[in-house]
């Protein structure tokens, strides 16, 4: 009941991406474009999965998860995904920190 | 001003343990053995931060940031970390994903 909001990430190794933010004030066209880059991500090759989860203060971490450095370099270069990240920076966080990271080992439990 | 959410970690490489959950109904001792585990990380060698965020659905991801590979060895082993973990599986999650990864890179961004 709960399996939708985890990624269903394969053995490792595999490479995450950590993001943790803060939101600005105001919507300023962020919800439809956190919706649109989910989207765009579920489409880039090596693409394993994500996680996302934010509370009431706008406190965000989003994990995504890919196959190697070479599909995170790529989504990186998307053009749509560096539009978000230029109006990301000037719009919608008040501040970020971005991380890359090589999963090592991986343990998993679910109830129900 | 939204600083305190972000962990200081150094530059890389340091090591993330990114734990991803799903809570079960209902309290029963979580949030005071929550605020005791996040005490008593920050007094253990090697680390170097925690971040962490919830929504009102119970979907929760939690980082924290180490040293070495030992250190994180080190914590898992902590006998209250253990009945506190005994405790997650058997009362306060539904589900969780626990995923043990090497930082190799990160960017910061901050405003105001």
């Amino acid at each position: 009941m709960t399996e939708d909001r985890f990624a269903a990430t394969p053995q490792p190794p595999y490479w995450a991406v950590i993001f943790s933010n803060q939101r600005a004030d105001g919507d300023a066209g962020y919800a439809d474009m956190a919706a649109r880059m989910v989207e765009l991500a579920a489409q880039q090759p090596g693409f394993l999965g994500m996680e996302s989860t934010r509370d009431a203060s706008g406190f965000g971490i989003t994990v995504s998860y890919w196959a190697s450095e070479a599909a995170i370099a790529a989504w990186k270069a998307n053009a749509e995904h560096q539009e978000a990240r230029r109006l990301g920076r000037s719009q919608w966080y008040a501040g970020f920190e971005l991380r890359v990271a090589r999963v090592e080992r991986a343990y998993r439990m679910r109830k129900g």
